[in-house]
This record gives structure tokens, sequence and C-alpha cells, in this order.
């Protein structure tokens, strides 16, 4: 059964051997056409000849990493920060990608007012949304698991997500990573809410290894820990999302130091049998 | 102003240097009259004997952790489980204990079904709470960080706990541990519930460290990390609660390395500057 429209390559999962390019060619060669790749990799490869790439190919890009990060102590970089999120709006135009993803920053400075900092995150996304809206941009809010709270996103959960897209309107919607949300006691009616919101924008996959050995690199390949991906496909696809499902590992110690082809032939035989 | 009342000592924090009557003997020292043992260490020191130590100095006892850990594979093991929280109510009673700490468990054995998960706690809880209710031990759920959600607790944010006190009635309320809760959009609301239910029978402190380097060992000392501390013991005293602050810091690399005295000196400094 070809993976075309199911499957996607998050291009932080070869981030221990490919670029860009390295990783588009190998994701063809695996029979993968769709990817998301990170600002800096486009940047790498510059934005012109990553667009390029992407078209010649025929590649769908279920996404681009990331906006967001929003907090800041002062003004000014708030104003920074919203800029750059305009001009990664931009970025993602250009690649044709299905939506920009956002983490949207966590405690400003040395802050440890968390609602001050939900503040500045709804007011950032205010500010860049009418640009998003303006060149037909959706914006994917990721809820963060938890333990990112403080200083990668003080977004931690689907409803309190949904409820950000519910007070900002059209135009936004959210990234739903198992990773994130699997302990959720909420998940199945937070991800229906979403579905019945059309608010579903990317699904990532991944794994909770147990145990975990470091809070940021030390995801697993779908199969090898304790989410129930089966059950979440399920709901999300029930909620009415039936895009690709993104393969997204951070893995410092393990995945990223096998070669891409090792890496990428895992994920479709884990996609196939695990998923 | 004296410590009496206000501050107690989880003896998992002085776990580095100190068994049960070494730890009570430092407390005391510091002006600390109040603790919370691990049922380990009274059961290295004996039963008798750590009631006897209680007594004698007329400590409080804000806690015994802990109980638990219901799920399992087989109705065998569920039994056993249940078995073993009857004697940890007994224990708590024996030592005249505020509560009976809870931490519920994780995924029974490879199971990856949170939904069953969580059916297995309840049924524990429910299998207990009746011997709690006859020798007056109130149960105290606490809801643990997510990232603990598939190895020791599958209740993990106080809105779940809460739902599960209200499920079985009397006797069984939540504690609040900073540690599992602080980044939690819900909390000033779920606080301000849980002091409407009565249900708030302890309060943990301690902080959350960025960066974090271990998912369970890296917790912090109030002050060095980035928890509002004030703010969440405003909002539980604003609930009603106004037992004492119980300090348990797990922190293998730091803390536990110090001398016992050092760790007391310094919760007592950051009890009063900081929390």
């Amino acid at each position: 059964m070809s993976l075309e429209g199911r499957l996607s390559i998050n291009l932080a999962t070869t981030r221990g051997s490919w670029g860009f390019a390295e990783a588009v060619e190998g994701c063809l060669r695996h029979g993968i056409t769709a990817i998301a790749p990170w600002r800096d990799q486009v940047e790498a490869i510059g934005l012109k000849e990553a667009a390029r790439i992407v078209e010649a190919n025929g590649l769908r890009v279920t996404g681009l990493c990331r906006g967001g990060m929003f907090p800041a102590q002062d003004a000014a970089g708030r104003q920074a920060n919203i800029d750059d999120n305009r001009r990664a709006i931009d970025e993602a135009k250009a690649l044709n990608a299905d939506c920009l993803v956002l983490v949207v920053g966590g405690l400003p400075g040395s802050s440890k007012d968390m609602p001050e900092a939900r503040r500045q995150v709804a007011e950032g996304l205010a500010a860049i949304l009418p640009h998003a809206r303006s060149v037909g941009m959706p914006l994917a809010i990721e809820p963060l698991h938890p333990m990112y709270a403080a200083d990668r996103a003080c977004v931690n959960t689907l409803s309190q997500a949904l409820d950000l897209c519910v007070e900002l309107g059209e135009g936004i919607g959210v990234a739903i990573d198992v990773y994130h949300v699997w302990w959720d006691p909420e998940l199945a009616t937070q991800i229906a809410r979403a579905g019945q919101m059309g608010a579903i924008l990317a699904h990532h996959i991944c794994d909770w290894l147990v145990p975990t050995r470091d809070l940021l690199l030390d995801r697993g390949m779908m199969g090898d820990g304790v989410i129930d991906l089966p059950a979440i496909r399920r709901m999300i696809e029930e909620a009415g999302f039936h895009g690709p499902q993104e393969v997204e590992i951070f893995s410092r110690d393990d995945w990223w130091k096998r070669p891409g082809d090792e890496v990428l032939a895992t994920c479709v035989e884990r996609f196939n049998t695990a998923c």
C-alpha cells in the first residue's frame, strides 16, 4: 500500500545524518512523499532552493517547524518575536506547507508568572494571525507536554490550545503530537472537540520511552514505548482528520546516531505495524 | 516566628544522610516539629519505635508516604496491592498521620491501556476506602506530573483527582505538590474547587529546575527554580487549607549529597524567604 498521503517525515527525525536535500532524497528512496522541515534546515539550503526541491518532487509539506516563542522580558523582545513569526509564515507559504507549527514559548526571562506568559502568547498569536490569514497559511498551535511548560511552551493541553483557537477565531488550529498529549485524561474528549471545530491541522507520532532518560532528546520510535498509537489514530480519524501521520523523533543518543536510511526504513516498518 | 504548624519535612528530603531517627533529631535541632516519613524508613526502625519517637517528641506527621500503586497485570497482583494498601493505612494510623499519601500507579505490566489503568486505580481506591474510613485515616490522592503517567501515576491533574474524590465520597482528598501541578492552566480553579470540597489534605513544596536533568531525581530547593511558590500558597490558603507546607525534594546529585543539617538549614531559610 502506498505511503502517499499517509506518512510524513519531520526532518528532525533524520537530523543526525542529513540536511534538507539529503533527507528529501532519503524519503523518496523509501517511498515517502511528505516531509516537515525545520526553519534552520531550510535556511541552510536557502528558501528558494528548498521550495524548488519541494515543487520539483511533488512533495507535500505537512508543516514548517516552527514559529512561536512569543514571550519575552520586554516589549521590544516581544515585537522581535512577532516579526520573526511573520517571516516564518512567509517561509511556510513559500514551501506550500499545510501549516506553520507553533511552539508558543515558556516563561519570559526570569519571570515565574505563568498567567503572564500565557497572556503574552495570546497577544502574540493575535498579532500574527491577520498576516497568516492574508496569505492563507493556517497556524497550528502545538500543545507541548507539561514538562516543557517553563522553557518551551506554556500551552500544555489540547483543551487549553483549543480554548485559544476559540478566542482567536478563523485561521488557527492545533498540531496533535502524541508525545505531548497521550497522558491527558481528557484526550478523547478534546480530540473530538478539535474535530468538531475543524481545528486538527497535523498529527505527529513517535513514542514515550520508559524510562525516559532526557526530557528533550529521548523520544522513542513508534512501538518502542507505551503510547497506544492505534487508539489515538482512531480518535483523530474519527474526528475527521485524515492527513499524513508525521514522524517526529528527537533522539540524540539513539536514532540520531544511526544512518538515515536505517531510521527511515524503521519508520516505514513501524508505521505499518505499530501505528 | 515559630515553625510549629507551618513547616514539615518529608524525610525523602534528607534521605541522602539520615534514616528516621537521625532525621527526627535533625528536624528538632532546626525547630521543625512536623515530618512525613516513607514506609521503608519506618520499616527500617520498626513501626512501634517510629510511633514511640513521634509521640515522645510531640511530632505532627503530615503524611505517610506512600500507598497506591494499584494497577497490576492480573487480579492476584491487584489484590496484593490492595492488601498492601490496607497495611499502609494501619501504619499511617499507628503514626497518627494526617493522611496516607497515595501515588496511584501507572500502566499495568506491559499494557498501553491508560483508561484501563485508570479503572484499576478507581477500583483499588474503592476497595481500600472502607478500611480507611473505619480507622479514620484520610486518603490523599497525589496527582503526579504527566511525565510520570506511564510508570508512577495515571492520575495527572488536580481536576482528575478531584473527580475521583467526588466519585468515591467521604474519606478521600488530595495532596497538592507544587512540583506536579504548577504548570496546570486550571490550577487556580481546581485548588478553589478542592477547597470547596474540603479535600485538601497536604501541601508539598520544592521547585522545578530549568534545565531538569532527570525526570525523577532532580527536584530543586524552593527558590532555585521557576515555580511561583507564594502564589500557589495563597491559592491553597484562600481555599481554606492552613496545614504545614511539607518540603519534599528528590535530588540525587545535589541535596542528597549534602549533610542533612545543611539541607534542613536551607529548607528553613528558603521557607522563610521564597515560599
